[in-house]
């Protein structure tokens, strides 16, 4: 704080900048510390980010491959503090187009490129702190969208929800070691989906088929989808989010409810979310481990 | 032996009985039963069994909830040794309208049903030995069908192949704790897809779009799909098997290659699934743990 304060007058103020991916949280970040009288500079990714929800932000966009413009643009903007929020998905690598600083940092991630997700993160965090830049969570601003333990919303998980949601818990520590997906769905004890590769809506998708072939019947909502961090990982770049999607989701898939590790998921416009599950009749809930 | 000789001449011959759920494995083994000279009755599954390809052998239909009229078949017809083979799905219990003695199990093994898989098959077996009969595994009749450790086949797995499959092992052994599938797919050292409920097929047919997602160029051949038992899992009436269908689809999800856990998962048809794998590039490999 001395530091800062000793700044002098014609230093231009700091900005955090936020490298934005898809779905809603990036914008939902901007306007958060934006109305705490934060200011903020928005990268928006081309072919991922939002560019609609980011427009009323200062922004520019930048292809993924080009790290050098993505690292000019965030300096040119006075941020130190960045943070990644948002799922891009890896493309290959001649899809990439990296500029002269993307190449030379595509060389020096090397492998961990094409390892698990975990392993691609922390080199990219490991990157931009080597360029001076401090990489910080989503979580640390977006507070009010950290997820609760216990009830949310007006509907409770009965007995067999709760033990479908430790034996969920369980599935995803292990997957955990394996550097795979942060959910899976279970109902009654049976496990319907576990999610890799195509994220949480297509595991929800392809689980409206599968609940008859678990000898569910129509219109009976039984079963969870839950979802956690990694445990390991770090969570400031690859934090697990649910929002009004997942919820819907949920609900064509036949499902009671949602549930979520406490403390290490982002839910996207709670309120909304929240009232969605209500009016749905689905119960979310978050696991306190 | 000497029990067996002992008996009178008038005891009829005593049969293998095989109840026969989907696939062409049943009929297989009904095959080479007979080839060896030795007696079958097949029961086939309603719904579940090819009675095309049973047509051969001696056989009748029954509902799966007729637990009844399949234990008086497999009486009537002399068999003490039992074959459960081909997958079934677990029905609704409004489906499967069992008869007396079916509803009598099913209330014998009540909360087993809705477990996981594993639990289910164990209290399957359990309820069949109570019974007087000697519940076998396919693979002591199949031996020729039983995955072999190394390459099959014209096309080896590389290096970056063998890490993958290594991988795959690793997240199966995960998993099996858990009750859950017998695959993965695992891609340059990514995850694309963890098998649930869906099966095999469908977890192949979901990679084809994945691969983009991953990386991959049109055309390109990369990761394979890996099949192994559940550790701990009674072999005798879950084993994993992979065959012609299973080469076909992880050809079409651009993967190099099909691994399995060796001795412990059928191959479907092995000489056409290895000429098949031939035929498309593929390789064919059984690791040894």
């Amino acid at each position: 704080m001395r530091a800062e304060s000793a700044l002098p007058s014609s230093t231009p103020p700091r900005a955090i900048g936020i490298v934005a991916g898809a779905g809603p949280l990036p914008s939902e970040l901007a306007g958060q510390l934006q109305r705490q009288g934060v200011a903020v500079f928005v990268v928006a990714l081309e072919g991922f980010a939002d560019e609609r929800l980011l427009a009323p932000y200062p922004h520019c966009t930048v292809r993924l491959g080009a790290v050098g413009a993505l690292l000019a643009a965030l300096r040119q903007h006075h941020c130190r503090d960045v943070v990644l929020i948002g799922p891009i998905k890896r493309p290959h690598w001649r899809a990439m187009r990296p500029d002269a600083t993307g190449a030379l940092m595509l060389a020096r991630l090397g492998k961990a490129i094409w390892g698990g997700d975990d392993h691609l993160l922390r080199a990219v965090v490991k990157l931009l702190e080597g360029e001076g830049f401090w990489v910080r969570g989503a979580h640390e601003f977006l507070a009010s969208h950290v997820g609760d333990p216990g009830q949310q919303g007006r509907h409770s998980p009965d007995q067999q929800a709760m033990a479908d949601m430790r034996q969920a818990a369980r599935i995803n520590r292990a997957l955990a070691a394996e550097d795979i997906g942060q959910g899976c769905v279970v109902r009654k004890g049976q496990v319907l989906a576990v999610e890799a590769l195509e994220g949480t809506d297509a595991m929800l998708a392809r689980c409206q088929g599968l609940v008859a072939l678990a000898g569910g019947v129509e219109g009976e909502r039984a079963g969870l989808l839950y979802k956690s961090a990694k445990h390991g990982q770090d969570i400031r770049v690859d934090m697990p989010a649910l929002g009004p999607e997942t919820i819907r989701g949920a609900a064509k898939a036949g499902l009671a409810g949602v549930g979520y590790e406490a403390g290490s998921t982002l839910l996207i416009a709670p309120d909304e979310t929240s009232a969605l599950a209500d009016r749905l009749g689905l119960f979310l809930y978050g696991l306190q481990l």
